[in-house]
């Protein structure tokens, strides 16, 4: 095996991120080193490429040269002397919230919101590379008839899964609104119609994107596209007797979502709140949209570990669930500021993108689509 | 409205059933009455048809003459004065298990189960005729979009749901067994598949139904007809890197088929217990089976009232369920000595039968088969 | 029986209200007539007697007259001819939330909070007076072993006990911090106490209730009296080992009392939203509060129908807990002037206060105070 | 550091042990070696110890020479170097089922009834030792004013939560009948009334245990002597107006006990299946006590790591929890014949015995009992 590999690196605290050939890491006792067959840019990515005011405070220009990306499919080719119940040749997704094992969460089943966890590609380097070494305890066995360009998106899928599922995986027969979408929007329209429920209402921006919704089982789209909220929620309303959906996903992080899917809510239901907000806080109606609402707020981040990963495989390798409308371009590693460039341009024209390290693996994934 | 209705009424402890013109009821004041459009055949009614042992006790000679029959549709004709919330024409589907409001269970969320509930068609008169009068708590009023052979099924659509989802309703993603093939298990793999079980393993005796299993949506059928026990759970752990499934459904009430789902279950899965056993005890192995295994059992009796009601509901008016491979036959009322015949042959040439009022309903029910 | 009795009645949209003789009111066929033993003064009432904005909007001058107040313990002496399951000298404590039996929410479960249900004391007339008819459905039949001035009280102890428990009752061996020390919280401390949370810490601005809420089994008493937010934090880190507790209980509805509480609470614990914000939204740090730190929100509204009545009553008649201390005073009915004096005296020197038609009655409670 | 210890070893596959000077173990990369400050003898001891046929068959005699023990309490003094969160000086207990990382349930949070776990005194050296090596992921971190003879029990009073609790962990304001009287079913008890449940029924056949059930807060004490069980479930039923306890707990393992519970259970009660059947089967009505019961079986097998940990650490620590009067002897490691021998004794005698390796510590734990 050479020393040296290629790797998409950050290494300056300003816009943009560069090839560069960088050391193959070394595994330590507890971890693997993995050959990364496919790596997907997810819009953390993205923030990071920008370099914003995030990226700025959570990551900080101290922790640079780092290398980019955190979904990822590959092999294990090396595994750490303390390492049990992996071995070389697995072929592998890794979970990116590496726990801390005295936390109080990892000791209760909920390691994926550990107080002192830390997270790939944004604590430590990433998988925009052709190798990288990570903790046996974050590592998913993949089943092999699962394509890398779908093995490596579990993570974003996991997301959508745990936003759908919520803590109670309650939702067969159910309805639901999506706000928002966005990828993981677009993969939970996927899930919950995989998984029996039964009016699935998107409510989006983007031409683009809400065309892919309705390919992944959308039963009714809306166009957020003038200052029509009451419109929406009325629409919804209509749908359910005049109740409100069951569930409700805000994928938005926009407090005017929150606002739409808050109202567009039953009382009695269940909300996952899984997007990010971007600075400002939320005025939120309190009295309206919870406590006489008797909703329940699931807070959602990262994915069960690894609950929503068997969940997800499950899925995938039964064929139950095709994902393949979301993924809207593939290309190799090295064509990684295309990729980038495609994510960020507006109105959209991209969702997700998958990057490979070999031509030939990229060939094959293209004739799969 | 005339004063007489025909009837299919059980006159005597003995095999048979006559049609008979009897009064049409009325309705108390906490009651409606219901012109019945369409009402199935359970196989509970079966065992009454032929007046078996069970039969004999449950209902008693005392008990007779009493009209048969508890699955139907129909539209409300007259409203109790007492009623909140009915009104004529409603088009409705009664729940069979009439709860007692002073029962703990009734108190708790469970009148499904409460401890004196009283049974339409085996504690009172039943749905094979044209009216009937039943309690206003019982009334799910149904989405006009669903047929009346689909929406008289509902109540044994309910068991097969309860069944499926369990008391905690999480399924999405998992893997199943359902032990048994008769019309619950066949609907229980079209509720599986329609709600996300990624892997539906069905185990029965009978080649008619099993093939019905595969339209419903079954992965994979095991033909129990040697005695190859052990060859059919070594299947069973072989598709689940031999952990076992995580949830099992008997539907058998066979002694064999309950050791053969307890075999299937992984450590730590969940098993619905629905079938009911004839006569004898089950011997069972409580140490591997329950105790060492981790196994949540549920019991399952009736349907949830009204959660189960709503879901199946969602399932049916959303296309996301359809029942109608199962639907085997469809003729006129008076024709039940034909219906019953046909559902006693064996080996087994029919499944679920549903009998009409009305000959032009019957003629819109054919043509939409 | 005479025809008329005393009853509080508000007869204006102004402060205040006044003692008239006014007709016993007919139960209808499903109603029961109940003679109220004793009636206690909730936060609500004092909001109605004050006539403050949210009464002028919630109930509005066209409904009154109308009699006040909605907690009761009493004994039924006419029954309704549609009535099931109740009969004269049952002993009974009311439900204030009637439902709408076709409410969705009624259907699922959830009939406390249904789209269209009505309020005993704000939507029609209520239990401070003699007799009041009330629909059998939010009957709940007494332990004649709790004393009168005890069982009028569940209702709002279902409340505290509905939110500590919150839609999981997961509770055991768990810590909590209850911000406020309203009755509401107060009963909360017993509760929790008497359920195994292990810690249990309240946060709250009146001396006079935080030492009742020493009596009641709070294990930390935090003072809010200076603006010291990041203090009482930091000490209920302190005591969790430096992750926040496990639930947390908002009785405060105040948004610096939910900003604490958000503190406090552990990366996924619970929340119990129960207090109701006077006027304003409150700017929630969504990101933080929700989202990131996996928060799972309960918006607690009323009491389960009657899964919480039941651990409520149980909890009292086995013993387990003792809410004397919250009880500050007992008075005659007509008395209510000084009662309600009471409770809008600052400081606070009064927490629940009960009001009895009967000398005797109200003597014998003394005696058991 | 010495490099022998002395440590109570089976060494032959017949009844009885001897106190041998053995070698002290060296902790792998992922162990830390504990000094024992305390070990408590389990049932399965006193199996191992009399060697009956379980052992024979579990254990086998190719596995001795083994030491006996896995219930215990001490102090890190060595730490392995790829242990993450563990350091000298850490005062721990242990899980004793040592979970294998690729277990489907290990994957699912289940990692306690893990298909290919092994356990500590049973497929490995245990504690009656002066030393032991462990894995590092089974070691929970005790509070340290918990007194090593309290620390020690926290396995098997891990259980008794764990069946209490059941999976769901909803017990406050129920009631509960428990089977069997052993120490386990005492602590049960005392769990039981720690957190909220509000009718405790123990029915055991030991007068000494029954004795120490009422110190454990037992409500009502059934004794088991005559052939009663008809007057037994009538006791139940007529605490509970004629329905039957929310919650069974069998801790008997006999079928008759299972029999007993099943009656005394309500219609959709839980069931907790913790005890162990010695050789047969049981003969269960399966239609009445499981099917129309609508009963929920949970198989008790172990502890929920860390989730039941935690709870009866926090238990423990706060003293809501005194387990003290289960706990009839304390001696030192070397007098171990002499404690097997008080708890084979019938009459029983004895309940919980802890043993010591350092003769100040017993007398310190002497003084505090």
């Amino acid at each position: 095996m050479a020393d040296k590999m290629k790797a998409v690196v950050k290494t300056k605290p300003e816009p943009g991120a560069g090839l560069q050939d960088v050391k193959i890491p070394q595994p330590k006792d507890d971890e693997v080193l993995v050959k990364i067959r496919a790596t997907s840019i997810c819009g953390t990515d993205v923030h990071i490429y920008r370099w914003d005011k995030w990226s700025d405070s959570r990551i900080g220009a101290r922790a640079l040269p780092q290398i980019m990306g955190h979904e990822m499919a590959g092999d294990i080719v090396e595994v750490g002397k303390a390492v049990k119940g992996l071995k070389i040749g697995d072929y592998i997704s890794a979970e990116t919230h590496i726990p801390d094992p005295r936390d109080l969460q990892s000791l209760l089943g909920q390691r994926h919101i550990g107080e002192n966890m830390s997270i790939l590609g944004v604590d430590r380097d990433g998988t925009f590379a052709e190798y990288i070494a990570i903790p046996a305890v974050v590592c998913w066995v993949n089943d092999k008839a699962i394509a890398p360009e779908i093995a490596c998106i579990q993570e974003p899928l996991g997301n959508a899964a745990y936003a759908v599922l919520g803590e109670d995986n309650d939702i067969a027969g159910k309805t639901m609104a999506i706000i928002g979408d966005g990828p993981i929007a677009l993969f939970a329209v996927g899930i919950a119609r995989a998984c029996g429920v039964t009016k699935i209402i998107i409510d989006g921006q983007s031409d683009f994107n809400l065309e892919i919704a309705k390919k992944m089982g959308a039963d009714h789209i809306l166009r957020n596209i003038d200052d029509n909220h009451d419109q929406r929620v009325a629409f919804v309303k209509d749908q359910t007797n005049g109740f409100g959906v069951d569930l409700v996903l805000d994928m938005s992080g926009a407090p005017s979502g929150l606002d739409e899917g808050f109202r567009m809510l039953r009382k009695g239901g269940r909300f996952s709140a899984f997007g990010v907000l971007s600075g400002s806080d939320y005025n939120i109606n309190f009295n309206d949209f919870v406590v006489f609402k008797g909703a329940q707020i699931h807070g959602i981040s990262g994915r069960k570990m690894f609950d929503t990963w068997y969940r997800v495989g499950n899925l995938l390798s039964s064929g139950r669930l095709n994902i393949k409308p979301v993924i809207t371009h593939t290309m190799m590693l090295e064509d990684f500021k295309s990729g980038f460039d495609r994510l960020m341009e507006l109105p959209r024209k991209a969702s997700k993108i998958v990057l490979f390290n070999d031509k030939a693996e990229l060939e094959k994934a293209k004739s799969r689509m």
